[in-house]
């Protein structure tokens, strides 16, 4: 049997917050992103290049499906997760005056040892949201 | 002020695991992602694409830095998290004998109402990880 291709890609990656108003507001509103689908009081979900980032409210994922649901695994952590979004490295200082206008505090922003430059954010939720250039990974 | 251009993607998504072993095994040697750097006992991180896959032990990533440490924020999530990772549609039974193989149990296996099929496992930790197409979210 042959072992199949290596993925080629993040599809979903997810974030748990516990207010879905103050969620699109945030990832839509401040950080620009399109919504794909919002679902009260489950998720809200949003396209973010070519991948989708997901905003669940974990004490409703966490409830298994019934018989005549789609069979959605339960998932749903609690506690400060983390997500950082591809940006040019010329945009950061953008993103910085972005945030701060918006009344987004800035928690962190440094250089890596190799360069790049990170920017730190918390979401509503306390998620820790970062803004980094593809090459902190070597990525174009 | 401008406001700056929307993300171009996902640069990093974090899962929280609790053996870096177990999560080397499932994310490198099951799902054939390549390791970009491993630091027992906090992290182990992997290249998927235009992404990076960071596997967390959040007791040490709760711990904030030192002085003499670079100010990453802390932060680190309990319970079962959530990851998608995009693969061709025809090569989606190959997944499942894949994982079938490597002793991973398909925890689901099914059809959106739109037609797209997602299957889902469980890493070791128990996040819930899942393997579709991009179009499930009309990505190419």
């Amino acid at each position: 049997m042959t072992t199949p291709a290596t993925p080629t890609g993040v599809l979903e990656a997810a974030v748990y917050v516990d207010d879905l108003d103050r969620a699109e507001d945030f990832y839509a509103g401040v950080v620009g992103l399109d919504i794909v689908t919002r679902n009260d009081p489950r998720h809200i979900f949003f396209a973010c290049g070519p991948s989708v980032v997901l905003a669940f409210v974990a004490e409703e994922t966490r409830v298994p499906p019934n018989e005549d649901q789609l069979p959605v695994p339960p998932h749903g952590a609690v506690g400060p997760g983390h997500i950082c979004f591809s940006v040019p490295g010329e945009d950061l200082d953008g993103w910085v005056d972005h945030l701060v206008t918006k009344g987004i505090g800035i928690e962190s922003d440094f250089h890596w040892p190799h360069g790049p430059r990170s920017i730190y954010v918390r979401d509503p939720a306390g998620n820790s949201v970062e803004f980094a250039e593809p090459k902190l990974w070597g990525l174009t």
